[in-house]
């Protein structure tokens, strides 16, 4: 069965797709000196370009992990722009765990498995 | 394909279901004063119970990831009660790395994916 | 659908195939007083191996969560090794995070979702 791969590069590859399951690489902000709430919503907005590229959409996300460097000050604060992100009845599994991140300036990181329709 | 939740808010979902695959959202202790025995056998407890709404058990978990607040002083502690939980030789693929979590006073979060009979 | 396993013990197994995907437990190196270059080496030497006993390779991991226990200091140099690694156009999904691990001489664990062919 054979894999599809978007924005593959040597390193890494920011969608694989597989049977019916779509693999986000870990998305992050576009801008890193971005507060969390902006961080937030670049990475949302990522993570919503990437899957229409693969041809499903933010509804069919199966399972979501958060990483964000300052758990404590911007958990509330991340949950702020997520709770408005997904309709209501369609969200994923979730975690949340605090972790440093690539970039010293990077706030957030979210890895998403979703499906295809 | 269709994609079913269980125990769906706005937020997240603690179990997400598509094809033959369960997600379940990261699980914690109910009482987050307990010490790390506690905690992970009311971890493997919600885990468990959730695995059997959804028609399926710990016996068919595929992958689990173990987020500890302090995994060298509870790395041991967390081991004694996950090895009495599993029968020998249905043991998921594991990973277990050190985090904090969305609240100071959790010593473990688990997130696992397990498989439809 | 059954669940086939490699290397299981009481705790975990090494390896989990289910439908066509293949959950590889948290590889680390062999020697864990290895600089990170010799741990990412030997992590990489392990993810192969397993692989290839479940009949599957290196050009088809969907997905990588990768845990640096100093991610300023090692990032670039874990890199070099990961990107020599990997043929170009069959990358996967990767996410990388700082966290400690189960042992403090530990700089690298890696958490493979692959498919068989």
């Amino acid at each position: 069965m054979s894999i599809k791969r978007l924005h593959a590069n040597k390193r890494m590859s920011q969608v694989v797709i597989h049977d019916k399951f779509v693999f986000l690489a870990g998305q992050v902000a576009e801008d890193v000196q971005g507060d969390i709430e902006k961080q937030t919503k670049e990475t949302l907005a990522s993570i919503e370009r990437l899957l229409g590229e693969t041809g499903t959409d933010k509804t069919r996300i199966l399972s979501a992990t958060i990483y964000l460097k300052n758990i404590d000050k911007d958990f509330e604060r991340m949950n702020s722009i997520w709770d408005a992100w997904l309709p209501e009845g369609v969200t994923p599994a979730r975690s949340t765990v605090e972790a440093n991140m690539c970039e010293p300036e990077l706030l957030i990181e979210i890895t998403i498995i979703a499906s295809l329709p």
